[in-house]
């Protein structure tokens, strides 16, 4: 397939919001046993619960490697679809492409973002990460769709939420940190996602949630609902360091007007409680030189805002909290017409990110 | 996707003459340097020649391993699909699927022959086999295809030919093999072919191409232009081993009626004169206990048989010989509606087979 050197926005093409129709959903199927524990075998049969809810809505396929190929089979639906992709660990939020259409005529391209495993040398999370850079190549040549490759400008998808309509919402902490773009400045960023996302408009959030290892990600503290209303992590207690990330999250939204030149609603959707490593789950963990140990004790960045819009349908991270059920409310209020589903995602939180982070739509 | 524990025959699903009309072809990327001299970039430059030829005529799908991943993509055209397959050498004809068709739905599904490298333990050609036998589930999941697998049965696709009336054309050298299905008399065999092609009749050649190290598969010696008419390798040459083999199963077609009860017409096709490794050819391949040496002087199997039909073109292998204008002049005459193109494919010889046995249709 063709990999183009002009850009999405001046052929005609932009981000839609995840909420917008899906011709289906892609996964990585995890493995490295120096991210999650007991050989993965926990962290398989919880992303395979994913699939299963994702595909109740629409078509997913998982990418897998050749040595786990018969084992990813035999785990998941008959009809999810299996193919071989090979990849550092897997979180195709991140290094899959991020899908753009063309809405006069449908077409659909793929951005292939410079991906450096969330910072590279600086403070990336293993080392290395080639097979993950090719992820999104391989996705955009397996469903013979064309792609942008943004050379010397690294970004993850999770980093970005778009309301399909020019805005896009990042944070600073993710698109400023010195793993990312140290080169580039603040505007010269903001200029690379209006060119690769069909943008007008950028929103910079400040901060992730705390202690996330993204630097950050938009996509666990705050997401769109649809243009001009988020959903953003909250809680109310003051003596916790989220506490200011969020109120200064808000403070920021509740000032900002859209591409659009709409008010931002939003709506608060609590956290768990903190969610800390314990120690047999840190000891199933391959300790390796280059990969960011699990330690126990380690507070884990959990958030209900983590989650998969699918077609006529929402697939939510659960933690064992009383706050599962009330996250769900909210969401079942926000998403009318769409069936809530929720599943256990405590060992997709242990490898450093949740539902949304192992998932990526691929537009209609 | 899934694995039908039923048969194709029972479901109403044939195989389809190669020159009814395809979606497409596979090709697997060759790398494997105890078969590919000079670390395969001959043959990646020939194979790249062949997959140029075929595309020109329909969609051409390429699977690599991740190492050969980039390499593949940069030596391919753009209009060419690259997608990740691990396997243990690049006949995709021999592991790959068989595709098989119900004429009244008009569903594709795939028989997954079990595969074991030309004779397994007993005289197969490199150990292990365990990529290999994954390839033919792959494409089907990619293509999300249905697919049967025959567990305990040995089959490579390149040693049968069908009609797509209800006739297989096989040789006994290759299918009574010990080393593919010991335990299976030859009535045994013939009703598995019958119940995973759709066939009423099994054509028994007695052996391939001379020295041919597939056991003599169907496809480098005789193959189908359209029910009833078939092309066989040929030699005047009475001093060459081949003149008998060649004779014998012409008497054999000539005396045969085919599934419909039809006389088969036999056009024959010249051989080019025999054709063997070189010093510097030899020399160029690694050496690796457990895998067929590639030794100087060694005869090759070449024949014109094994070229590709593809829509409304034949991609014809070509040797430096004389007699590939004739080829090219018989196989114009009796394919009058497609165009010939002839790639050289001595690289692609020297590493066991040729044009017909690295490709592999998917019927529309």
């Amino acid at each position: 397939m063709k990999r183009l050197s002009t850009t999405p926005t001046a052929d005609g093409f932009a981000m839609p919001g995840e909420f917008e129709p899906h011709v289906g959903c892609w996964v990585l199927w995890p493995e490295r046993p120096d991210n999650w524990r007991q050989g993965a075998k926990p962290a398989q049969a919880a992303f395979a619960d994913v699939v299963r809810g994702i595909a109740q809505f629409e078509p997913v396929t998982v990418g897998v490697s050749a040595a786990q190929y018969d084992n990813a089979v035999n785990q998941l639906p008959n009809d999810v679809r299996v193919v071989e992709i090979s990849n550092n660990d897997s979180w195709v939020r991140d290094c899959g492409p991020t899908f753009v259409k063309n809405q006069a005529t449908g077409e659909v391209r793929g951005v292939d973002w410079e991906f450096n495993a969330w910072g590279g040398l600086f403070d990336g999370l293993y080392f290395p990460w080639d097979r993950d850079d090719q992820v999104a190549r391989k996705i955009c040549e397996l469903e013979r769709v064309d792609s942008y490759r943004t050379e010397g400008f690294v970004l993850e998808g999770g980093s970005i939420h778009s309301d399909g309509e020019g805005t896009i919402y990042t944070t600073e902490e993710c698109l400023l940190s010195p793993g990312r773009n140290p080169d580039h400045s603040k505007a010269e960023i903001e200029a690379k996602l209006k060119e690769y996302l069909g943008a007008e408009k950028v929103i910079w959030l400040r901060q992730g949630i705390y202690l996330d290892e993204t630097n950050g990600h938009v996509d666990n503290i705050c997401c769109v609902v649809e243009p001009g209303k988020v959903l953003l992590a909250w809680t109310d207690d003051e003596s916790d360091p989220q506490y200011a990330i969020s109120q200064e999250n808000y403070d920021i939204l509740t000032r900002s007007v859209d591409a659009k030149g709409r008010q931002i609603e939003v709506v608060k959707l609590p956290l768990p409680k903190p969610i800390t490593i314990t120690e047999e789950e840190s000891k199933g963990v391959d300790a390796v030189d280059g990969t960011l140990p699990r330690l126990e004790g380690d507070r884990l960045a959990a958030s209900y805002v983590n989650f998969y819009i699918a077609n006529g349908g929402l697939v939510v991270p659960a933690f064992g909290d009383p706050a599962d059920q009330l996250a769900v409310s909210v969401l079942e209020e926000v998403f009318p017409g769409r069936t809530v589903v929720s599943v256990p995602a405590r060992e997709i939180l242990l490898g450093g990110g949740n539902i949304h982070c192992i998932t990526q739509q691929q537009p209609a």
